[in-house]
């Protein structure tokens, strides 16, 4: 058997210090902001070439300060296939610098197709350690996923509670009972990753969920509902929620989740323009300062 | 202003006569057994190779009798950045054919995100005439798919309710005054999509919706509450629903939405082994013959 998920990412937070992740969202209008000396051409292929720079300068910057990367699918497929293959040689770039990589993909399908997804997602030898994943088809779509992760010694973050301003007006209508939906759903992936195959060494399940830090009172009452789930907590930085909102997501021994920040570290020179550092050198303090910040509030 | 999709696609159905869509689902294992001498060496390349021969024989043989297809992006991602060249080809070629194509992708995400997703799977020549989208991020991260849509003259259609079997546990749960979650969703959807720019000619928005043919009489309340929406309608044939259960997709005059068979017609071979046909034959009758049942059933 392939070591837990969960096992493996706890070990990677314990062994930087901080439970957090860094996003690579590379948006190629702000990428040349950040380095317009790298923008010597027009077309797609340059575009790509630029975006690929600076992807593995980050990764470089990064993997000293933070177990994990995220990358967002949707920045890469807007280079379709191109992109794509973009996408997975970073995944193995990441590997190679000794991070954690999860692939925000949020695919989500009837199981069928779900088989199709995680084998082309969590299956290969260069597919992320860990994926995002859509629950709105309920059980069985979710299941192809769950036996590829358990399988190959990978995880799954399964959307709960989403970090957007629209979010509450889905994800918290209540029911008759006055729970909200996205409770309703918590409670579907806490049954879900609950088996001896899922859950670690250390408690932990592979299936995990992603709970936003924007709301905080909820990711409260959701650490209770998915005791074994490590949380995905977005929204810290640009989308602003604060650290101490992040920490709800946390247990009283601060462990039990990773914090995601993107365009907050990624663009981060964008608000340094005029204090003298290059777009790395703001890149990495702003990783560090997210990573103390972090750590600072959530204790343990 | 291009030609609003929903009209583009009412007058394709009209023109080809029955309100249907072929799923291009291809899957390597199942095409091998309808056509074995295709497979004569290992490796993804020759996999991807039989998959295009298959996939281009579909779209020529299906293209007189159907209006549109749709393609299951799982079955060519699990062949990365290959199989995503391969899917915008075969868009490329169905459009050639003249049909319509639904990219059957089902992203969402906030709304950042979300505006890369559209430019990746909306906006360019090569990209389909309509998308699936998941729906649980909410209004803004529909956003930037419904401007998107509205620009390029392309089509939406957002999940409300699945066709598997889970998907009543999950969306059929009802709040305090006894509203399905997919019914709220689907007032969303509903809200969203009846803009003037949004509507074309015939009444219908450019935003449709996903509604199963497994949950017929949800359909025909889904059907009161979005009046405006297209309905693209999953479940018949390999997932268990007749033409009658998806008849209460359609309006009265039977107009409003297109039912989309996807293993029933490409894999008919499997069923027709001992009948002396080929798997071509196979295929051509088994779209004629779901033609046909949906044109009964609905009528207009």
């Amino acid at each position: 058997m392939p070591e837990n998920f969960a096992d493996r990412l706890l070990h990677a937070i314990e062994q930087k210090g901080a439970p957090v992740c860094v996003g690579l969202d590379p948006v190629y209008e702000r990428i040349r902001e950040s380095a317009p000396e790298s923008d010597d051409g027009p077309g797609g292929q340059r575009r790509l070439a630029v975006v690929q720079a600076f992807c593995e300068r980050v990764l470089e910057i990064v993997a000293p300060i933070v177990p994990a990367v995220k990358l967002q699918s949707a920045h890469f497929e807007r280079y379709a296939h191109r992109g794509v293959e973009l996408y997975f040689r970073m995944i193995r770039r990441a590997r190679e610098l000794g991070l954690l990589t999860i692939g925000d993909v949020k695919r989500g399908d009837i199981g069928s197709t779900a088989a199709a997804y995680a084998e082309a997602h969590l299956a290969g030898e260069w597919a992320p350690d860990a994926i995002t994943v859509n629950g709105y088809f309920g059980a069985d779509g979710l299941a192809p996923f769950i036996e590829t992760a358990r399988d190959r010694g990978r995880g799954l973050f399964v959307l709960v509670r989403t970090s957007n301003p629209s979010a509450a007006r889905v994800q918290d209508v209540a029911d008759a009972d006055g729970t909200a939906f996205h409770e309703r759903l918590a409670a579907e992936v806490a049954r879900l990753g609950d088996a001896d195959a899922l859950v670690g060494e250390r408690g932990y399940s592979c299936v995990g969920a992603v709970v936003a830090a924007t709301a905080p009172d909820e990711a409260r009452r959701l650490r209770d509902v998915m005791p074994r789930q490590v949380f995905l907590v977005p929204g810290y930085g640009a989308q602003g929620a604060t650290a101490a909102d992040c920490a709800a997501a946390f247990k009283p021994d601060g462990a039990g989740a990773i914090v995601n920040a993107s365009r907050s570290v990624l663009y981060a020179h964008e608000r340094d323009k005029h204090a003298g550092v290059t777009w790395e050198q703001a890149v990495e303090r702003a990783a560090r300062a997210f990573a103390e910040d972090i750590r600072g509030a959530v204790g343990g």
